[in-house]
């Protein structure tokens, strides 16, 4: 997919700026909705759509958030809708790419599913090529799982590097993914990254450079744990996603809200997080996945799976880094004014979210008990074509 | 499959003559023609065979090109025609190897897919053996894709070779796959080498040895990065396939030609190309595959998938190694005389591309937006066996 040049990419303070304005929020909700024609009122809470969230400009931050706080009604997304807008027409005139090309950063010695699971899934939801940045010692094994993918084995930790030769390095690893990062629609961040101090290092380069470059970021698992401890990585970054499962959210609560999880004001707690780490969008993982980007609080509830096996949450950063491609695209592509522009990550997690619930369900229906992630990777590609058909 | 030890072999000097000569290039087309016996008349665009290029002998090379760029009709093949054709009847009292043996040169620390895919696409469409030279990192993953294949870890990258060894390295390397070269039938060049400049230096020392050996060479991927750089390495070779996507084109085209691609005189200008690098063949692949060897220009643009997936161009390159070597051997067989018969390397283009457009269309139709490279390959044997029965 070839990059969008607009606002989007090259604008990220005024975007910052933007969507705390209130009027450009209020047109935001119109299109929204205009893009998810067939959702009943507002008045019915199970149908409805986005948080609606009273935000003055010039109203000052801290105010903000109270509001966010006493205000964040939670609706639940027409995410079949949003699937059918964004997904692409398969247009036979398009080149290799065009579809979106995605990147993993991750896959460690200890490591090497979850980084496949991410980059594969990408494949299977449509991406034309899908990378993975790794340490030597996971690459051979992730190249093994599958012809299909790109294995770049540049990452390293510590245990191979002597202290002298750090600076140098991670200068050369930063080099190296930097020469590919401008392909790149969207990265993902964290699957099987492990905790390695100098890993996680090299890793926070990559993305302070994916961030210069304005690329998307999704970022996930132990990408989470880097970010908790260093918020500078996303502060204030519109293109950044989180997607913290239960114990991720509880630990990015503590550390950025000084607090427990609420399960009370469980929406106005996540509309405060996103508000103090500053234009990010968070989707918090759970029975329902619970998205907000500062602005909306959504959430899509389909009912997936009872298996909780450990893998989907790889699947879902994958499937939202594509989506979240096309969403982009989508939303560039229908030339609307900067200031009606809906945010791509939103609909990027909606429309991840509903595929992996869709796919868990099929995997489960067959699979029961030993349904495994491989099994719901199998079913990506009947589920989005039940949702929206290739020959639409 | 036995090599042909006629003219195609033994007189390329000979055949780059030959083929300027007007008199010969008519006898070709008539030869052409009772190819492909359900042709309708030249008349017909949509339906008609091979581009009329009138070259009498002793037209100095810029005054051929200049024809060329006025008079390249592009014709439409009968593509099914082609296959059922060159594709050698199963012969019970054959050996293993008189199908085809088949090499791939590529594969190295980034990339393993690449040659996996055109390796085991030789495979499925109907040769004996199939082998890879790659490096050492390459090769234990590409063993781990197919038993099938035969894997070779012989190739070095700078980062493993002193630079004082470089130079017996490459000579060993190069001793290495040239006791192996007289056996292949035709070889591909290029899916998954890198651009490693150790490692390019020797593949070069290996084309070289592959023409003196008259070893048809499909030349793709990063192969077609090292011959845009050193075109002498394909000059004047008529064995020599290359098949450049989109980008690869762009950038032969502007090495070769000094300009850019244009749209408007797309024929004409890889008419020219051809004239210009001498004898070889063109396979500009786009949403139709447009084949020129400096003669003829023709296409397949039987509709295959709208999928965009990497790794489709491997199938590709595989397929018309395996279509080039029968072709060859068919042509060779059939006991005309030389100056009647026709380029192997053009039918192989043709056969490889409609191949490669019915298995993409049937896996698309199984697996839609999730098709991706491997599921395509799934479906090389039916599509081969719905165009050519294997008991016919």
């Amino acid at each position: 997919m070839s990059r969008p040049t607009g606002a989007w990419r090259h604008q990220p303070q005024h975007r910052g700026r933007m969507w705390a304005a209130s009027p450009f929020f209020r047109r935001q909700l119109v299109l929204l909705r205009s893009l998810l024609p067939q959702s009943p009122p507002p008045s019915s809470v199970a149908g409805c759509r986005f948080a609606h969230l009273s935000s003055p400009s010039g109203t000052s931050g801290s105010l903000r958030a109270a509001r966010a706080m006493a205000a964040a009604t939670v609706y639940e997304a027409d995410a079949e809708a949003v699937v059918r807008r964004i997904t692409p027409p398969l247009d036979r005139a398009r080149h290799k790419g065009q579809a979106g090309k995605i990147a993993v950063i991750g896959g460690c010695r200890e490591y090497t599913g979850a980084p496949y699971f991410a980059a594969i899934s990408a494949l299977k939801v449509g991406a034309d090529l899908s990378h993975v940045f790794c340490t030597k010692d996971a690459a051979t094994v992730i190249k093994s799982y599958s012809p299909e993918l790109i294995v770049h084995p540049i990452l390293e930790e510590s245990y191979s590097v002597r202290d002298d030769e750090r600076a140098s390095v991670s200068s050369k690893i930063l080099t190296e993914v930097a020469k590919w990062m401008e392909r790149f629609d969207c990265i993902v961040v964290g699957p099987g990254l492990g905790r390695d101090s100098f890993l996680l290092d090299c890793v926070s380069n990559i993305m302070k450079h994916a961030r210069q470059a304005n690329i998307p970021t999704v970022v996930d698992g132990d990408g989470l744990f880097l970010i908790t401890n260093n918020l500078g990585l996303v502060e204030g970054n519109p293109l950044a996603i989180l997607t913290p499962n239960v114990y991720e959210y509880k630990r990015l609560v503590q550390k950025v809200l000084n607090c427990d999880v609420n399960e009370e004001t469980a929406s106005e707690q996540l509309m405060e997080l996103c508000h103090k780490i500053g234009g990010v969008t968070i989707m918090q993982k759970g029975k329902a996945d619970v998205i907000c980007d500062g602005k909306t609080v959504t959430q899509v509830s389909t009912f997936g799976s009872p298996r909780r096996c450990g893998g989907q949450g790889d699947i879902l950063s994958g499937s939202v880094a594509v989506f979240t491609s096309w969403a982009q695209h989508f939303i560039l592509s229908n030339e609307q004014p900067t200031e009606k522009r809906v945010n791509p990550t939103t609909l990027g997690c909606i429309a991840g979210s509903l595929l992996l619930r869709k796919a868990a369900s099929l995997a489960f229906e067959k699979n029961k008990r030993s349904t495994v992630t491989t099994d719901i990777i199998e079913f990506l590609g009947k589920s989005l074509e039940d949702i929206c058909p290739a020959e639409h």
